[in-house]
């Protein structure tokens, strides 16, 4: 590599990592990231970033390699993070909900050299680390286990010069190999670029009006990449300050906000209720709160309308996925009450359309599959051609999301494509039949609607419910309910009650564990 | 080409052409341009875009291809250029203050293939035009003048569909060639990309805060960065409304901020000026302004001060120039009083900072050549590497400006670097004499101070003074004022006093001719 090369990368590049080291330049006594005690200034955080780099190349890491990093929310998660992208070295990110052979099965995957791991973690990842001996380098960051033998977080970085780590990396170089949560397989590697994550990040800086005065909860998973690369991310770009918390407490959550004036938060619609029925809501100093962001699905309107008379800020649904960086629509303030339950309109730098099966774009109103275009998606799926084409399909990213736009341009959900019920040649969206089946059954805590194999339907649409602590359901009755509520070939044909529902770590019902599980229902077959 | 070649770069790429077609899906029916009685909006104009983009293909322009525009503000100006930008076309605008050899030199350094020229424009490009033969399509689009022969812009689009050009383009492709108004020589081609225009503009959304909301007047001259760039594209981005004015007049600029409840501005200082001494500015209803930008230079405080009260918006300096796409640092609304005469701090996708002649970074406070780093800087100079070599020193991009951080992080621009003089050993920027000589001559209605060849002080610090209408200028008593107000050395070792100065077509008075006019005045070389 020439200087000139070097020069000519570092004046014109892309690169995630630069964005911090311009927000030190721009605010430097500006709070980055408080976890716990620990403060850290923008000109304090940058200079640890630098000095971990610098630490990385001298340990063999460069451009391209994969470092992983299981840890739950910390300032070593972040620190990680924007030293490799300093670097152009790829941050795989693991999910504390995987078993060991799947953690063993995205380590090896990867191709990863080396893992940062909380010390409390070390012994849950013994199992998969045994499986992976490419894995080789094992950095333990600090946390609440035992103290650690071999090299530390700290030791790591101790004696190397906080100067700018100043490294070839592309505007299109991976910067996280995020493995989606896989339902069916193994996961699948996402790899996000420099790019896409920079200008993600900068879309929702622009679209959700973040500045360098805002104070951000960061409690959502940090190996998610709504939480990373559009919340984190996005917070750094305009200098604003990221307050690190381990995961959801009402309680706790609640006392931060009023203690440390945070402007904004971001959640599950579970955690917004949680906090609405929380005592310390009504004592609470919450008016420093100017934005609540949320994700995965629409609120329900009386639980929307509650929050945003409680907290008196403003309310974002975060739409999209993992492929896209993550963010693609924006349900916005000025919508939430008049299209509850929509999920919003397409954000600057992605086109959203509805697509049929063949591959022609639909007009509004019309039902399809969500199809996207714009510069945060993937890049693909890591040594995945054929997943890749397959999602790439007619020029148009698949999210196997079916919906359609409404009159005002509002996209709305209707269901996963995979979770429409294709019955006596009419598809049935499973999400519909839950909907009815809260309506009418007000014992049910849980409910999911999965089509199963059937002889004469095809797939016959089956409900499967919880009952709330100490109630009972009776299925003729709810059966009953539903027939004078919904069209009749959407009626499930059998109710299956259950003591509970399969979920992923993200709260997700696993619709195919429940199809796996009750696959036989109809046909009878030796189980 | 692969049609999945085709797929790939239409999922993923940077291009400005497809922020347009996302804005167009977004908000359909919003107002994009408003020219006269002519008001289209988005959906109207991006499929506007998209015929003159079709046409251009049929006609045989693709990626690469250059296509020179010579025209004043209009529609069809922002036509051609989103048109150029879906097509991977690099657009060359053709600056209205250059001479018939600028214009033939641009035409054929750019090797442009067609031009499309306002038709009352048609006659002064015909002098260039006849020197460059490789010209061979000219377009000639609406104006004031005779109606054109040959082929129309009308003409051009016709019966051509408004079906999206799908066509590959690199994130990196040039989209303008923008010559850079030659001081010294014949102009140079600042190259910009895709990203680099991209990226600017979705940063001035972000930082000035613009929405759907907004109404822009464009009355700088688009064949400039700022006003195309940063501005127009900006506006694009987030759906805002464009009116576009073929200049500046102060009675008509307010009324139009009345009738169409304009609310955001950018221009000079100067129009400033001339709007607060307008009668009008009291009687017309400028409570629809948020926002107004200026360029150029830091306005007189007091002029700030008034302007701020007079128009009651937020003010922003841009401060930057065509290499860097434009803006590096935005003087901000908060900075405007408790720092006035600054120019601003570092916008998110630069970083900027203070460098010596030896390429060393300078510390807070110290005085030297402002340098930026960031993905907005241009990809080069056409077909000039010695230029682009240079420019880019030491990794980062050389403004030839002088200037320096205060302890507030605050950038001041001192001088350009080539008109500091260097005089007996000492270095003296020549805006600071300029700035005393307002104070002490009150008389004076322009000035410029120069260093000229002198055997004794290598540069003699010279004055040309230009007085007022009807007023007198003494040189002894402006002399004799200096020295009770600068140092010694800083005074001008001669005045002269003369009936006008060269100026640029953006207004910056042309120091090098000042310079080469009075070369021989103390060496008294025969002339």
């Amino acid at each position: 590599m020439s200087a000139s090369e070097l020069h000519d990368n570092l004046i014109h590049r892309v690169n995630v990592g630069d964005s911090l080291t311009r927000t030190a330049a721009r605010h430097p006594r500006r709070t980055a990231v408080v976890d716990g005690a620990r403060r850290f200034t923008y000109t304090e955080f940058n200079a640890w970033v630098n000095r971990v780099a610098n630490a990385l190349t001298a340990r063999g890491y460069a451009r391209g390699d994969a470092l992983a990093l299981a840890s739950g929310n910390s300032a070593e998660f972040l620190v990680t993070y924007y030293a490799c992208a300093k670097l152009g070295v790829v941050c795989v990110p693991v999910n504390l909900g995987w078993r060991a052979d799947e953690v063993a099965y995205v380590l090896g995957h990867s191709k990863s050299r080396g893992i940062v791991v909380e010390s409390q973690l070390l012994e849950a990842m013994s199992d998969a680390l045994g499986k992976v001996p490419a894995v080789t380098d094992v950095i333990v960051a600090p946390g609440t286990g035992a103290a650690a033998e071999g090299g530390t977080f700290e030791e790591l970085a101790e004696g190397f010069p906080d100067t700018e780590p100043e490294h070839v990396v592309g505007d299109r170089d991976p910067i996280t190999y995020l493995y989606t949560s896989g339902t069916t397989s193994f996961p699948k590697g996402v790899m996000g670029n420099h790019t896409a994550i920079y200008l993600e990040s900068t879309m929702m800086a622009l679209e959700a009006r973040f500045t360098e005065e805002d104070r951000f909860v960061a409690m959502m998973p940090m190996f998610h990449t709504a939480q990373l690369n559009c919340h984190c991310t996005a917070a750094v770009m305009v200098g604003a300050a990221i307050h690190v918390r381990r995961g959801f407490d009402a309680a706790g959550l609640l006392e931060q906000i009023e203690r440390e004036r945070i402007t904004q938060i971001f959640g599950l619609p579970m955690m917004y209720q949680q906090l609405l029925e929380h005592p310390d809501v009504a004592t609470r100093d919450l008016s420093s709160l100017r934005r609540a962001l949320y994700a995965m699905a629409a609120m329900p309107e009386a639980q929307l309308r509650q929050a945003i008379e409680v907290f008196g800020c403003e309310f974002y649904l975060l739409f999209g996925q993992t492929e896209m960086s993550p963010t693609t629509n924006l349900f916005r303030p000025e919508h939430q009450l008049s299209h509850a339950g929509a999920v919003g309109s397409a954000v600057v730098n992605v086109q959203t359309a509805i697509m049929d099966a063949d591959g022609s774009l639909l007009p509004q109103g019309e039902v399809g599959e969500i199809v996207y275009r714009g510069p945060h998606t993937m890049t693909g799926y890591l040594d995945d051609a054929e997943a890749t084409a397959e999602a790439f399909e007619h020029g148009w990213f698949h999210s196997g999301d079916v919906g359609y736009f409404d009159a005002d341009g509002i996209l709305w959900f209707s269901d996963r494509r995979k979770d429409v019920i294709k019955t006596g040649g009419e598809n049935v969206a499973s999400m519909e039949v839950e909907k009815a089946l809260f309506e009418v059954g007000e014992d049910i805590a849980e409910a999911v609607v999965v089509g199963l194999p059937h002889e004469r339907w095809t797939e016959a649409i089956t409900a499967v419910v919880v009952p709330k602590p100490g109630r009972r359901i009776d299925p003729e009755a709810l059966l009953a309910g539903l027939r004078s509520r919904i069209d009749r070939y959407k009626v499930p044909k059998a109710v299956i009650v259950a003591g509970e529902l399969p979920r992923t770590s993200t709260g997700k019902i696993r619709k195919n564990v429940v199809r796996e599980s009750f696959a036989e229902h109809y046909t009878g077959g030796a189980g």
